[in-house]
């Protein structure tokens, strides 16, 4: 069976580990029956082992119950850049594996919800763990936003942006955040009421920012470009610009400038939201 | 002139100090011109002092800019329970002294945006202080939804169940939180989607039980009865359910029985949503 599954883009601002949105950039796993395991991959990620280790051959091996598989995993999302390429790659593999609920799967293996929900269900997503299990629901997302993400070449490996939070905060840093995600979740369902304040956090881009500095200038330069507002994409570096379609291709623009600017390499996408989530065909 | 603005209930689990929702609960305030203040208020709140000091007399005077009015004040609201009885008075009061934007003069004297934007807006709200403004948004909420609530006699001050507050919280509580008031937004604007996880909270609830150590029967027995969520009613003792129409009924007869059997006297209020806010007459 095959399935494809959309990247997506987490926190978003205030809603740490609470928010994702899917975009359109997409990876494909194909998953049929073979006297003994072969993985072999292409596109984003294919320097990775192809071997029993590769999460598209675990998260497969796992849902069937034996590792008689040939698994082929195309990718466009590129890896360790905060766009929920581990997600997506295993939503993709259970759903291509016949899991009846890829977004299950999907959060256990990766330890996402967020992006596992954005991944399997599409759009702009709320999800937490609850029992030890993930809880989404899709929230409205106007259809008038596009988004623009500026792709460092480097990575930003989940766990050491995870080691920089700090173990306790001000209670009023917690209000603040959640104050901030309302507006936030309101500005999503309507971009007119969307403003730069609603994606202002205080639980985790500040104290990320000493692994990845020129995030504040990436930020600030997409508003003044005409991004109605900004935020990291996940745990970084990848930085997320969300704006009117209209204004996507100027932005988009202005973040391959910042980017010469700020002495970085990298890419530049203009991205859709995915509405669909996780698709199968036979 | 004259001006009516709703009850509300912040917080909603979760969302503290970020979420309220306004409840068809009023106070009508009158101002008009007289030789020297005058004050004279019925209902509740009737007790306090009718002179210079009373809130309606000095958003009114601030307002209009001096004091000779004739002020009149009716409400519904019960003082000091946590139905934001002081945020409606303030929006009511300088409605009906003609200010352009009530909703900032209220959330200007009384310090809580969420209460402040429900009296002046109506509906669901997400709100806080943005460059020491209030910034507030609608949010759709589900015309099936009713609201119980019950009315301990006892009052709660905010400031003492402020004060209950730490200064620091674990930064998984920070999370835990925005994870569920994701939640809880998209629960509201669909009751089927509405369960008791949604309005779980780490930030406020569970430091301030033990000012009001009845608040955990009262949450749990509610829903036992058939709400769909509960949660106190901003700084509490009252105790928000929200439920569906159809079981509204039921889950307030509980509610004056878990009263009894908590010990407690007060009221129990079936209230619809407003969706209006504030509104003037001449």
């Amino acid at each position: 069976m095959r399935a494809r599954a959309p990247a997506s883009s987490a926190n978003l601002g205030p809603g740490f580990d609470a928010l994702a949105v899917a975009l359109a950039l997409y990876v494909e796993v194909t998953v049929e029956p073979a006297e003994h395991l072969r993985v072999s991959t292409e596109g984003e990620g294919s320097d990775l082992p192809a071997d029993a280790t590769h999460l598209a051959a675990r998260v497969a091996a796992q849902v069937i119950g034996h590792d008689r598989l040939a698994i082929t995993v195309r990718s466009e999302i590129p890896v360790g850049r905060g766009l929920g390429s581990s997600a997506a790659l295993a939503v993709a593999a259970a759903a291509a594996a016949g899991a009846k609920d890829p977004l299950a799967v999907g959060a256990r293996v990766d330890g996402h919800p967020e992006n596992a929900a954005a991944s399997a269900l599409g759009g702009l997503i709320a999800a937490t763990i609850v029992d030890d299990a993930a809880a989404a629901e899709r929230l409205p997302l106007d259809p008038h936003l596009a988004f623009v993400v500026v792709v460092p070449d480097q990575q930003l490996a989940t766990k050491q942006a995870r080691a920089a939070l700090p173990a306790s905060v001000p209670h009023a840093d917690a209000g603040f955040n959640l104050g901030r995600m309302g507006l936030l979740i309101a500005g999503l369902a309507d971009h007119r009421r969307l403003t730069p304040t609603a994606t202002e956090d205080r639980l985790h881009q500040p104290y990320r920012l000493p692994l990845f500095p020129q995030a504040a200038r990436l930020l600030a330069g997409l508003v003044d470009a005409g991004a109605l507002a900004t935020s990291w994409s996940g745990a970084g570096p990848s930085i997320l610009a969300i704006c009117t379609a209209g204004t996507a291709s100027r932005v988009a623009e202005a973040g391959a400038k910042l980017l010469d600017e700020t002495g970085l390499t990298g890419q530049v996408l203009q991205l859709a939201p995915d509405y669909e989530g996780v698709q199968t065909a036979t």
